[in-house]
């Protein structure tokens, strides 16, 4: 069959659901979570088992030891996802707010009330409990969803797809709210990112390669999340001991996420004691640093090559560059970033102030780690991702940012002069 | 020259241009504002004359009586552009404000504050004031614009874009604000709508083509602004007086506009009534009214074809259709409509609530005229389109549909654990 034909059998239904969710009330959704969450629980056995079926394949496809740990679905797990789904029912519900309200002059009542968005394509390469997380936040905002996983995790991602439906089907509110591929075909790709009047929104969640295929592609609205090139810059006002802290936290903690550090700025003044101090740290922690010409002079490090400066290691290397002043810094970041987060470490307010007025990213974190940017440490609950788009949602995405607004218009037979 | 290379060398200003804007006081903007109304003022003279330009050619593009009237600029309409531009000045300053903030458990502080957006792509095939409203909508909102204008009004937008130039310069904001192409190659949209890193949002204004073209080629987010196949429905236990006005209103008192309605529903109950009144006095306005088999057994009117349900005839012509309840109604114009505005005329709330909890629309009118879905009635102030997408702005945009967030994250001393 051919691709638009397979999305189109799935969007359809997906969309008529929608339309349930969206007129259901938020303690219907809540109630379906739970329901989700216990039938998660009662199908361990059989997600284990489709699990396995993944596992017996990951030779395969060549899965890494790390891959093949992050794919497996053990007990814990299980009852990990199901936590989830409970967590995000307790969270206020978006959907139904009214975000303004006024009285115009002619007697006309005009209100901003926020809705569901629709039907959401999620295309992602990842742990399978994505699969249980995404669909929940969807659920929770009134919104259907069109789950694409990768290969690797197809049959562990079926299996939690087939226990959400039943959760959903138990309290009566539509099973083809949730559906995730059957087939990882990629052509299917580009056409969930083409299907318009079916599918509202495409999140892309991966490596970058699978996210600018979609939005070549795409013609219906595309949130990207590109992982992060994120910088801490040490300011010569900064306190030095605060920035080693901050800079080895941001680079070591979990090297492999999207909100560690890659690129070190230091200011020219304080470069050289900075430098000096903080390599011996890097080498004990096992971090190649890859400095500028002026970096290497100051410390012994690898001299870095123009690559480095964009690259996201997602490891344990760092690259190290010496800037005259914070000018220098800003204009560093605003060329070489992805636009995820940065960090200034600087005791001076009025440096601080210029960095956030200055720095074209996400998240700017003073005197803090690049590793707080997330939905749950900024206090969004469950997150489906961070944006690194600046329409519609920047930064960590909570449910709420899975929504819209709809304008409802109250008169007594207005007609306009 | 190539045209990814043309928009390179005006996008690559632009964008210093924005950061200057980004970093900006409002004061200083408004500022900007008031200085270009002076010198559109001021250029009185220039701008006639360079719109005579234009006007020379309107027979060579074969514009219509119409479009010629709309393309002329006499002294009255250019001192309303100069007013627009203080009006503007005067509106609230959507940047810088704090749209949420809080303080973390551990000690940080998390606010989402609002920027501008970058840089703007506009592409609009209209009258020149055009040119000035979403400029200074823009300039107002932080952002640097791109305007790419119809070649019918090429030397009124250049002349337009140079006033304002000479006003922002005068306050020292970068003139690289505003650029207007002062090239119509057909080869430049596409190429504005894939200038990743250099614009940051396209908005397009115009004909469905030109709308379809630019989705086709973007891989930059757009804002679509298709026209409206806006419907009234007439509900069973509608004021029938009161529909008989609004319907009237919205379909004759400016049937040019994306707002005026474009399908009539009526429920089967009352359509034999309702029909037999309101076709004397639609014969009377010039009104040709398209109906569905059942409408035509009610009253004297040419029979609709499948294209009539879909068409924005953006003329005297509407269609109408008999249907049995409001689960038609609203399946109808879910089907058919382009998610503009949509109106139910009803005393019976029950009804009311489920139109505008199940019509998935930018705006929902209850009682009232369709006609008045726009910014200014919205108490927006100026606006820069009326959205017919879900994505980051819905429905009439204001300035602050032109900014995006940022997150602002400050610590002492601040690690992950």
């Amino acid at each position: 069959m051919e691709p638009e034909r397979i999305i189109a059998d799935i969007a359809v239904p997906a969309r008529r659901a929608a339309g349930v969710l969206a007129a259901s009330r938020g303690e219907k959704r809540n109630a379906a979570l739970l329901a989700c969450a216990k039938s998660i629980r009662d199908d361990a056995d059989r997600l284990k088992a489709e699990n396995d079926r993944d596992l017996a394949r990951s030779e395969e496809f060549g899965l890494s030891e790390a891959m093949i740990d992050r794919l497996t679905l053990d007990d814990a797990r299980i009852e990990s996802m199901a936590c989830a789904l409970e967590q995000i029912a307790e969270q206020t519900d978006p959907v139904g707010q009214t975000i303004s309200a006024s009285n115009r002059p002619n007697g006309l009542r005009v209100e901003k009330r926020r809705v569901p968005i629709g039907v959401i394509g999620i295309i992602f390469e990842s742990r399978p409990n994505v699969t249980a997380d995404a669909a929940a936040l969807c659920i929770k905002s009134g919104n259907a969803c069109i789950l694409r996983g990768g290969k690797e995790a197809i049959y562990s991602n079926l299996a939690i797809a087939a226990s959400l439906r039943r959760g959903l089907a138990a309290v009566n509110l539509p099973p083809e709210s949730v559906t995730v591929l059957d087939s990882t075909d990629r052509e299917l790709v580009p056409a969930m990112a083409r299907a318009e009047g079916l599918i509202d929104l495409i999140i892309p969640r991966g490596g970058e390669t699978l996210i600018r295929a979609v939005v070549e592609s795409a013609t219906i609205p595309v949130i990207k999340h590109y992982a992060g090139n994120c910088h801490v810059y040490v300011h010569s006002r900064a306190n030095l001991g605060m920035a080693e802290r901050i800079v080895l936290n941001a680079k070591c903690q979990r090297p492999g996420v999207c909100n560690s550090a890659e690129t070190l700025l230091v200011d020219y003044s304080v470069a050289r004691r900075f430098l000096g101090d903080i390599v011996t740290q890097f080498a004990e922690a096992d971090v190649e640093l890859r400095g500028c010409p002026t970096a290497l002079t100051f410390a012994m490090m690898k001299p870095a090559v123009e690559e480095d400066w964009s690259a996201e290691y997602l490891d344990l290397i760092m690259a190290v560059k010496v800037v005259e002043d914070i000018d220098e810094a800003i204009e560093h970041i605003n060329s070489y970033s992805s636009g995820h987060t940065e960090a200034i470490i600087t005791d001076d307010v009025q440096a601080s102030q210029e960095f956030i007025a200055r720095v074209d990213s996400s998240s700017v974190m003073v005197n803090a780690s690049t590793r707080f940017s997330d939905g749950g440490q900024y206090g969004l609950g469950a997150e489906i991702g961070i944006s690194t788009d600046k329409l519609h949602a920047r930064g960590p995405m909570g449910a709420e940012d899975l929504t819209t607004y709809k304008w409802i218009v109250t008169g007594q037979g207005h007609v306009r002069q």
